[in-house]
Order: structure tokens, then C-alpha cells, then sequence
């Protein structure tokens, strides 16, 4: 009677400390998991993500998967998770999923967007969402730093302390700028995997670069080097989020809406 | 060394008992007098609103008016807002007007937007700022609907108890439906002014169109007979947000950014 689920998910991050289960602080996977045992009559279900994303940051198309033994069928599932789960965190699709499938050993291929609101004064509606970007950033040494990324590379100067993977090989195939309107640009990242905070580092260094306080070759020297110190700070959570997760056909295609600019 | 400043504000009025000053609740009025009086060493300023917007609802180019006596120019008391004000409340633009000058009595014109999310499984980075609709609305019928619009009219039937306005004739140039983007409409509404809660009645009537409740005819009913009980309810205010305002040139033209889709 157990089948495998994958749960595709959108939510806004505000208020969860991360994916992550955390004992005694919200997270995503806590209210998944949470809805999911209430299905099931009170029994524990685990959920397994596809990516952890950190405290505050944001999901278009985060995946998650359960072992469920449930009558109801993929979509009374998805109907059962909407009412149950919070308004922030959205169950877009339910389907059942080979059993050997493994949302975070079976994504390709992840895109991670990171806002940056630079608009003059400053959006109000886009304060949850967007890192506030108050100067004009050099946007012709953003993009030529920006050039510098893909590839098959070590990201160690772009990870952190916290980052426990020895392996920090990884492949970057888009890293680039989008002026989704004037005043909202956006940075998009895809590869085969990111290491933790990878995304926010590069976007701090973008950042630095932007304001010319280091030149786009330092990108080739942290990359070279390895050296964290050498990379800008972190950027914030809030201007995260992870838009989507590829998976072959048979586990159901791409998660997340290509199509949602924000 | 007096003069009278406009001052075009965008805001997540969320946190806001809307925009009229109210002992004991924070309003968008209340906010920036607070700011300007900071500015003028604590004397007590007084800010006109070009449009009371209600609890909740939002502005993209909300005009205020004061009476300043500073020796900040323009740019300079711009500024100056921009770091006292929370950051949900973004002064725009400030500039010196004719001393005659009214947010209110000059508005020859103003639009509103009303978002409607019409997404399956609802969009949470949009919880803030639109209204869930989670059935397919007949968006053929509200299209019909809005047709009957526009024009010179009497609109008792779409204000409520609460309007203590006697002349309720005004004229609507534009009521029409836009497809934001699969899962996202907007209705936008001009005219040379609002009665209260006209648009949230207006778009409550027309979800009752659009889920097949009543007919678009029911439209004219309620403007020829000036009946409210004859139209839907109210719709809440969170989907509602003051777009634009348009003065002369003198006054410093329309405010809101016209590129800004929601």
C-alpha cells in the first residue's frame, strides 16, 4: 500500500529557518512533514528535499519526496497538503514517483535566482524578496565577472565553513544578469549542484565587484586560489530563491514555473 | 521660508489601518507626518492624501501634500524621508509646488489596480498583495461586465454606508481585466475619483459574475437602481492598490510608474 511521492513546492521564506528540520524553529520541511503525518492518522513521515534552502530564503520550485500509505490518489493528495499546509508554503504538484526516486540524488540540474531591487527608492512590495541595492552597481563589470563563472570547476572559495562536502566540484552552465524591469535585476544560476551558501557568495562578490571595489578578475583568483577571504561577503537570504529542479522523465521532469519571473 | 512640497509615496500597506491618521493605529498619514516632523525639529506637520486608501490596501503612487519650513532643497528632504520612513512606506519623489497646490482637490484623475490570484494552488510570494480566487473565474462574463462601465454616472449602488460623499456622480474612463501573466489578473479602474470602497465593490460584484452567481446585466440593475444590496460584497482590501494619480504639469504631472505591473 506505500508508494513514493514527490511533492513539487513553492513558498515565500520569511518566516521558516531554512528547509532544514530544526527542533523548536519553523521550517519547511517541519510543516511538510507535519501535514503529511496528519494524512496518515498522526504517523511520522519523513520528507527527503532537494536542496536545503537556508534560513529565509525562498523556493519557485523546491521538490520533495515521502514514502506515504495513503488511499488518497495524487491528486486528492495535493489537495489534502494545500488546505493542511501554511499560505506561505504552496504544494504545486503531486506524483507518484519510482520507488528508487531520491529528490535530492536524482536533480540533474538546479537554477537558483538571486533579486536585487535597484530602484532608486526602494520597492516596498518587493522587501521580502529582493536584496535593497541603493547604488548604481557597474553592470558592465558584473557581467564581464559574471562571463568569468561557468564551467567545470573547485567552488572551495566560494563555499564556507559550514560546508561539509569534500567533493566541491561542480558544474556551472548559466550564471547571468536579467533587467526584469527597470529597478529589479535578477542573477540566474544553474548547475549540477551547488555547494552551501555558494550562491549567496557569489552574489556578495558580484556585489563588491558592482561597486568597484574589487575588479571581475578577482573572480579568477578566488576560483584559482580557493580562498574564501578573497571572495565578497555573504548576501542575504531573503534575495534567494531556488526556481527549479530537473529530474529526468520518468521521475517526472523539471519542477518550478519557468515562466514566473519573480 | 514656507513652500508646499508634494510628496509621491509607494507603500506595503499591510501594516496599516490605511491611510487616514487614527489615535492609537499606524497609518501611512500618521508615518510620514511623524518623518517631517523630525525633519522641522518636532514641530507637528501637516500631510493632505491625495486618496484615503483603506486598511490594508496598497499605493504605488499615492500623492501627499505639506507646508514645509526647511532649508533642505527638493532632493536633499527626499532624502531625509527616505531614512526616517519604515521601510515599508518609499517616498519617491518630492518637489516644490504652486503654494495653491492640493493632493486631493487638484486630482484630475486616478487608477487603481486590483490583483486577483487565479493560480491553482495559490502563489504565497503574492499573499500580500492579491486576492486568491481559487476557481477558474467565466472571465467572459466579467469582460461583459466591465463593459458596462464606463462613463458618466450616479455609483450609490457600489459605496457603502460609510460614504458621506452627496454628490456620488463620477466619470469612469477604464474598467478593464488584464492578464498579468497565467494565474495573475488585474482589474484596473479610472476615473476623475472613487466613492468609498467603490472599486472593492465593484471587483466583489464582478467575482460574483465570474462564478456564474449573478449575470453581467445585474451591473446595470445596480447602477440604475443605485442598490447596493443589489451588488456582491466588498472584497478585501489587500488586493487593492492606488496605481496613479494624475495632475496638471504645473503640479508636477502623474504620479506611479506606469511599467510597474503590480
Amino acid at each position: 500500500m506505500e508508494r513514493r511521492v514527490r511533492i513539487d513546492l513553492t513558498y515565500d521564506g520569511t518566516a521558516y529557518a531554512g528547509w532544514q528540520l530544526q527542533p523548536g524553529r519553523p521550517t519547511v520541511q517541519g510543516v511538510l512533514e507535519e501535514a503529511l503525518s496528519r494524512v496518515h492518522g498522526g504517523r511520522p513521515v519523513r520528507v527527503r528535499g532537494a536542496g536545503r534552502t537556508d534560513s529565509g530564503a525562498h523556493a519557485r520550485g523546491q521538490v520533495g519526496d515521502a514514502l506515504v500509505a495513503t488511499r488518497c490518489d495524487d491528486g486528492e493528495l495535493l489537495r489534502s497538503l494545500s488546505s493542511l499546509l501554511p499560505k506561505d508554503v504552496r504544494p504545486t504538484r503531486v506524483r507518484t514517483v519510482p520507488d528508487d526516486f531520491h529528490a535530492q540524488h536524482r536533480a540533474i540540474e538546479k537554477t537558483y535566482r538571486y533579486l536585487v531591487d535597484t530602484s532608486r527608492h526602494g520597492d516596498p512590495f518587493l522587501a521580502r524578496f529582493a536584496l535593497r541595492w541603493p547604488e548604481s552597481p557597474d553592470v558592465t563589470s558584473i557581467d564581464a565577472a559574471l562571463a568569468l563563472l561557468p564551467g567545470r570547476r573547485d567552488w572551495s572559495g566560494f563555499t564556507g565553513a559550514a560546508c561539509v562536502t569534500t567533493d566541491r566540484v561542480r558544474t556551472l552552465t548559466e550564471a547571468r544578469r536579467l533587467r526584469l524591469r527597470p529597478g529589479l535585476d535578477a542573477f540566474v544560476f544553474t548547475a549540477d549542484g551547488f555547494l552551501t551558501h555558494m550562491v549567496r557568495n557569489l552574489v556578495g562578490t558580484l556585489l563588491e565587484v558592482g561597486r568597484r571595489r574589487i575588479g571581475p578578475e578577482r573572480i579568477e583568483e578566488v576560483l584559482r586560489t580557493g580562498d574564501r577571504r578573497r571572495a565578497g561577503p555573504t548576501a542575504p537570504a531573503k534575495g534567494l530563491c531556488l526556481l527549479r529542479v530537473v529530474y529526468d522523465e520518468a521521475s517526472g521532469g523539471a519542477s518550478g514555473d519557468a515562466e514566473a519571473l519573480w
